[in-house]
């Protein structure tokens, strides 16, 4: 899984109708070790319910189907938990 | 999933049969804190009918074949929305 | 999927059973926007009859096993199509 | 599979209920050629019981759901070893 | 498929179960076009006994599983093929 923060939404009126009524966050991975290191934003689906600001857990790849609860469901990213605290010492 | 825009349409007449009658769309990921980033252009199967110029998401991985409801054609990026609108608020 | 251009093939006697017979090409990917940008060749599966200068779409994860219609093959990328014709409108 | 080090643990109360239980690290990959490359850290499941520190070998992508033995938990990273010893010949 | 180099050998006493008995060798990537690129090594399961210093073809992802022939054994690379030869026209 990887580390980001929600920095936005995204919304399509035309859509691959399986993912009507889902919300589709912008998230911004992060690098805990170099947070300035800009890394392209991607598009997670989320049930979580996560808002602007939040820093997130998202999976990547074929889980985020598992994460959506249903395998016909075309996402490759969901958000899987909202952040409360990290303990990182670096090596 | 990504955000890109549609900038073109590849041919193949020899091609894997699974494919036959699907549009390939070729697509340029969208960096959206960045936009002059230069990301290599992808093809895409598009089954929701987005032109040349409009802004996608686009699914990757087993999912783009969860998104042409056949598991069996050899896809791995898929059109799965045409963007009307975004909000970005940077953190 | 992604475009490249077929530039050679490779050969292996000690293998995996289930890739007998099966012709393995040694593909570049091409970006068509910066064509001299160096990306590192791949390996892919060949059922389409690719031959050495030919533009081809490939298409790579679990799908690579859908282009070879048997999902115990062990390939991540398999050739798709044979490239007619694209056409580019950078955005 | 890749080789990396413990480096943290990351915590989410509110989560996929999939989660539950699952004790989650923070692992920066190691490139053991090059150990001062900065690879951006990621999240992974640790079934094992890898403490901070430890170099693991952990999975990605699919089979990061088979090393924790349910194919509906969402994790796309899971530690499947902590390791002993590692012998490199650079070629 | 990728190409490599085998570089070495890692072991780990406490690890997933499913991976008992299963070889893991340390694979170093390479760029044919630019053997000086430094690409960071990985660890693949080997079934077909390949040695150091042997250049060999590796699958990625869920194939990985496929080539160990047991779709419950978390790996993400596995090596398929020893080379014999193989033949590159630069385009």
């Amino acid at each position: 899984m990887q580390i980001g923060v929600v920095i936005g939404t995204v919304w399509a009126t035309r859509k691959d109708e399986a993912l009507a009524g889902l919300k589709l966050l912008i998230v911004k991975p992060i690098d805990l070790l170099k947070p300035d290191r800009e890394i392209i934003p991607l598009v997670a689906a989320d049930r979580i319910g996560a808002g602007v600001g939040e820093r997130v857990i998202f999976v990547g790849g074929s889980s985020a189907r598992s994460a959506v609860r249903d395998n016909l469901i075309p996402v490759d990213a969901s958000v899987v938990g909202i952040i409360d605290d990290l303990e990182v010492e670096e090596g």
